[in-house]
C-alpha cells in the first residue's frame, strides 16, 4: 500500500481526494492535516465519508508527512512552497494541487500572486501535471504541479490546434464557466446560495491568475508566445467547468474532427465526442474525464472548441491521483475508472 | 460472471443500474431493451457511460432475457407483470423496480393503479425487497419487488419505533420531499426546469401510490394496521429523498438514539447519525445509503425522524443491485461501496 | 409624502423594503443606516436599485431617525429593543421586522434569545403585525412587531381551524421549508451555494426560535395553550416559504374548503386556492401574498393545510409595508399590488 | 384605456406580458387566445395572476383581435406572418414577439426557418423594435418586430463600438448564455429539470436562428457586412441572458467606458455600469433593463463587453410593452419602471 498524506484537507479538493482514494485500492491515507480542525474526525466534516475513513485531522507536521510515500497539497497557494523543500529532501514525492509551482518564472508568479516565491529553486524541477502533455516527465518527477481547473480544460481543448499550428495564436479567446466549488469552501457573501443561485456573471475580466498558466502551457506546445483573452464566469452549480474556445483558423486546415479524434485516441481521460455532439458539465460530473467537441460554424474561418471537466476531478483531485499513479508506476486509471453521475 | 438483462433502460433507474453495474465486477449486462430507442447505443443517450459499455438498445425479447441469470425491470408499472411469469418459468431471477409486485393484495393494487393485475398469482411469492426487513426471504426469492423510493426512506425511518410498539400507529405523519428524477425522464411541462427551479410544492396530497405500499410494510412490522398521512413534495434538485416523520410516543419510551444505533448497527447501508446531527440529501448523493436522525423536540411526546436517501440508489437501482447480490449469494455491498459525491 | 427611515439596510429584508417602497408612491426613504457600509451608495450594494435611489448608507443616528414618520428595523434581533424607546418618545412610529417585540413574555423571550430584553416595558404595547388577526390594533399602534416568516405562513394556514376549535390543539405539526434568503446575507460556510445547492435538510429540530412565536399566536386564537411540533427545512432556492401543516380533526368538522374560502374572502393578501389546486412557492414569488390549500386526504381524520409565501415579502418586508399602510391610514395594498414573478 | 389583444398567451412571454400589463395603468387586455386552452381561465394556468385578471383564453378570431388598438403576438414563428396582414388592414397596430418579421430578406428568412414567408410584402415595412436604434421609426410604425433575446443583448452590447467603427467587424465573437425560459413552455425531455439542473452546455454551435438577425442589425449600424461567431449556452436558471462579447480593437480607440456612458446616458433602459463593476443576470431579473460593462483586459487589443438582460423582459415582453408605449405616444417607461427582484 502507498502511504498518502494530505495537507489541507478541509476544502473541496481535500474531500474529493478522500472520495477518490477510498476507491483506489492501493492508497492508504495515513495523515490529513488542518490547523483549524485539528482533532476533529474527517467524517464529521464530510458525512459522505462515514464508514470509509477513521481519520482525524492533525496539525501539519513535517515528520509525519515525510514518512509518506506521496503528499498531496490541497491548500490555497502559499502553503506548499514553504513545506515542499523539506519533504523532497526527505525523499517524499509531492503532488501540489495549488498554484505554487505551476509557473516556471518566479517573477511572473510574484506579479500575479503578490508576494515573492518561497522556493523558486524548485520551479524548474517541478513538472506541470498535465499527463496528456508531460506524461513521461511526470513518471520521473519528485514534484508535480497540478494544473488549475480552467487551464486543464482550455489546454486540452486547444492542444491539437496549437501543436499543429493551425490557428492565429495572437487572438485566442476563452469564455469559460465554473461551478461554485471552484471558489472553495470559504465563508464569503459573494458565494452564498442567495447571491448566486439563479444567476450568472463574468468575473476577473481584467485578469485572472489562471491566464499566465494557460499562456505558458499553450506557448510551450505552440513553440511561440501565444496571447489569449480569458473570461471566467460563475455558474450557479456546484461542479463543472465548461470552456468555450475560439480561434481563427489559418487557411487549409485539415479535418478537425479527425485531428481531435486521433490526437486523443489513446488518452484514457480525454473523450472527443462524435461530430455534432456537444459536451455538458453533467456528462462528466464526478468522473476524471474531459469531453471535447470541435466545430467550425458555417464553415467560416473561426473554430469553436467546447470542453467540459468536473473541476474537482479532472480539474483537481482526480488529475492529482492520475499524476500519483503515473509517478508510482501504478495503472494510470486506478481509482479513476468509474462513470460519472448522471442525471 | 452474472449475465444481466435490463428491461426499459432509457429512464433514470436504467442508466443508474448501468452506472452501478459498471463498477460491480461480477455483472455483465448482456441485454438492455427499449422499444423507442432500439438500435441506438446506450452511451449515445447517456454520455457518462462512454467507454464503459458497447451496449445497444434492443427490442424486448423474452428468449434473450430468459437467457440471463437476472433481469431487472426498470420500467413504469404495467410492464413487468406481463413478462415476469415467462421469465420465472424459464428459471430467470427477476428484480422488479416498478410497482407491479409491491402490494400483496391484487384488489388494492387495482384500486391504486386503475387496472386489473396481470399476474396476481405471483403476488404472494414476490418478496418485498427491503433487505433490512426481508434479507433471508430475498436470498431465496425468484422474484423481488424493489420498494419505492419514498417507502424505502419512510420504512427505514420508522422501523425501530413500530417494531418495538413505541408510537401511536393510528396517527403517523410523513412529510417527504423528492428530487425531480423521481418523476422520471418523461417530457412533461410540469417537470421543466422553468416550472420547478427555485420552487417547492406539495403534490398528490389526496393520495399517492406509495401510501398503500408504506402502510402495508409498516403494518407488517407493527403487527397491526397502521394509518399514515403521507404528503410528498417536489424539490428543485435532481437526486434525493428527504423524509420527515412524526409520531406520537407512547409513555415510557426508551432512549431512541440508542435504539436506532443498535437496531441498524449491523446494516451496511443504514447509517444512524450521532445525536444532534441531521441528514442531508447531499450527504448520500450517489451512494447506496440511508442516513437517519431521531429527535424528540423539547422532550415532548412527539418523535421526529429524518431520513435521507438518493432516490435513484438506495431508493431504486442501488437497492436493486443489493437485492441481486443477496439473491445470488454475492457480497451484499458488491458494486455499492463507494462514498457519495460531496459537494 | 411619508418620511421613512430604515435601520439596517444591508440585508435582504432591507433591499426588499427598498424595492417595494420604490413602487409605493407615497413613501420617501430619507435615511438608511448601516455601520459597516456607512458612506456607500445603496445601489452599489444592490445594483437592481440603480436609477431608483440616490441614497447612501449612514451611521445610525437617533435624531435623524426620529425625524421620520415611520422607521423600519430590518436588523437582527437585539438592535430594535435598544433604539425603539427613544424613537417612540419622539413620536415616530416603528415597524420592527426583527424578533425583539414578537413575544409578550419577556422571560420566554430571554430563554429563546439568550439575553435579557432591553425594553420589556414595551412588550405589552407592541402589536403583533399579522393584519389578518390584528388589523384594528395595528391601525392604532405606535410599535408593530412584524411576524417571522415561518410564523406568518403557519398561522395563516391554521387560523380558521383553531379559531373554530376544529382540531386537536395538543398535536399540531408543522413541516416547513424556507429558501436560503431566510438565513440572511451573512458569510457562513453552511449557506454557500456549494453547501446547499442540490440538497435539502431539516435543521433546528430540537427547537427553533419561531416556535414560541407560533404557539403564542395560535394559542391566542384558540383560546387555550396549543402545542406544536415544528420542523424547518432549508430549500436550495432563494425565496419562498412552504408550510405543510397537519392536525387531527375533531368529529363533525364542516366543509373546510368553504370555511377557508369564506374566512379569507375579504383579505387582500390571502388567497385560498380552489379545491384540488396546491400552492407553490413560485406562484407567490415577489408578491405580498399567501396562497393556501386545505385537504383531508382519503377523508380520514387528519387535515393537511399547505401554505406558501415569499419569505421576503408577506414573510417580512411586504408585510411590514402592509403594516405601515394600515398604521398611516393609507390603502392597505399601496405598493403591494403587483403580481408575482412567474416563471 | 388601450385595448390590447394577445395571440398565443400560454407561453412564458404571454404570462410576462400579462404581468407587466397588470401594472401598466393604461392597458386593458380584452382578448387572449390559445387554441389548446380555449375556455380556461388565465389564472388557472398562471396562479400568480389570480386577482389580477378575469380573462379566459379564447380561440383566435380575427374580428375580435382587429377590434383591439394593439395586438401582441407571443407565438412561435409562423403564426404572426399569416394573421398580421388582416390585422393591419383593419387598422390594428401589431407588436410581434416572434421571429416572423425580424429579417428584411425573405430568402434569408426561409433559409433559416425552413419554409417560405407568408407575407414577405410586409418585411420592408416592419420596424425592428430595438428602441435604442429605431425609436423614431417605431413611433410611426404599424408593425414592430420585437428583437430576439440574444440579439437584444448582443446588439446593445456592441452598438457603440460598431457605430463608431472601433473594431474589426470580421471577427466578432459572442459567447452567450440563456436561462431555460428562453426555450419556452414546451414539454421536451431536454428541458426537464433533471436534464439541466446543475449543468451547463453550449448548443446550436453550427448555427442558431438569432445569428442572421444579429448580423443584420450590426451590419446596419456598422455600415458594412459584419461577421460574428455566435455560441449560445443553456443556463440552469429560469430567467436571464448574459452576453460576453469579444472584438479586436482598431488602434487609437478612445476611452471606452466614457464612450459607453455617454452613448447610453439618455436611454431609460440601458445602464452602463461604473468601471470595474460587472453585470449579473440577477441584477436585472424581472426588470426591463440591460446592464453593460466594457473592459479591455490587460490593456491589450481585445475589448470584452458583458451585458445582461432578463430574456422575458428586455429580451421579450418588456421590450414589447416599451414598443407599444412608443407606438402609442405613451411615456416610454409606463408599466416598466419597477426595480428588478434581488435577491
Amino acid at each position: 500500500m502507498v502511504k498518502v498524506g494530505i495537507v489541507g484537507g478541509t476544502g473541496y479538493t481535500g474531500v474529493e481526494l478522500l472520495r477518490l482514494l477510498a476507491q483506489h485500492g492501493r492508497a492508504d491515507v495515513v495523515a490529513i492535516t488542518s490547523r483549524a480542525e485539528s482533532g476533529r474526525r474527517v467524517d464529521e466534516l464530510f458525512p459522505n465519508l462515514r464508514g470509509h475513513y477513521e481519520l482525524t485531522y492533525s496539525e501539519p507536521d513535517v515528520q509525519t508527512l515525510a514518512a509518506c510515500d506521496v503528499v498531496f497539497f490541497a491548500t490555497p497557494h502559499n502553503v506548499a512552497m514553504n513545506l515542499v523543500p523539506e519533504l523532497l529532501d526527505a525523499g517524499t514525492r509531492v503532488v501540489d494541487l495549488s498554484a505554487d509551482y505551476r509557473l516556471r518564472d518566479a517573477q511572473l508568479w510574484s506579479r500575479w500572486y503578490g508576494e515573492p516565491h518561497a522556493s523558486p529553486q524548485l520551479l524548474s524541477e517541478a513538472v506541470y501535471g498535465l499527463p496528456e502533455v508531460h506524461r513521461e516527465r511526470i513518471a520521473a518527477a519528485r514534484l508535480v504541479a497540478c494544473p488549475g481547473c480552467y487551464p486543464t480544460s482550455v489546454q486540452l481543448g486547444l492542444l491539437p490546434l496549437l501543436s499543429r499550428n493551425l490557428v492565429d495564436t495572437q487572438y485566442l479567446i476563452a469564455s469559460c464557466a465554473s461551478g461554485a466549488s471552484g471558489a472553495g469552501r470559504q465563508a464569503r457573501v459573494d458565494n452564498l446560495l442567495s447571491e448566486t443561485a439563479g444567476s450568472f456573471k463574468a468575473y476577473g475580466v481584467t485578469g485572472h491568475r489562471h491566464l499566465p498558466e494557460i499562456e505558458q502551457g499553450l506557448s510551450d506546445v505552440a513553440g511561440s508566445l501565444v496571447r489569449m483573452t480569458f473570461v471566467p464566469h460563475l455558474l450557479p452549480i456546484v461542479r463543472g467547468i465548461h470552456a468555450t474556445l475560439f480561434a481563427r483558423l489559418r487557411p487549409d486546415a485539415p479535418d478537425l474532427q479527425e485531428l481531435y479524434r486521433s490526437w486523443y485516441a489513446q488518452e484514457p481521460f480525454v473523450d472527443v465526442l462524435p461530430a455534432g455532439v456537444l459536451p455538458q458539465t453533467r456528462t462528466v460530473c464526478g468522473a476524471n474525464r474531459c469531453q471535447i467537441a470541435v466545430t467550425v460554424p458555417q464553415g467560416r474561418d473561426t473554430v469553436v472548441v467546447t470542453a467540459t471537466i468536473d473541476n474537482l476531478v479532472k480539474g483537481a483531485s482526480g488529475q492529482a491521483v492520475q499524476n500519483m499513479n503515473i509517478m508510482l508506476g501504478l495503472p494510470e486509471d486506478m481509482g479513476l475508472s468509474h462513470p460519472g453521475l448522471l442525471p
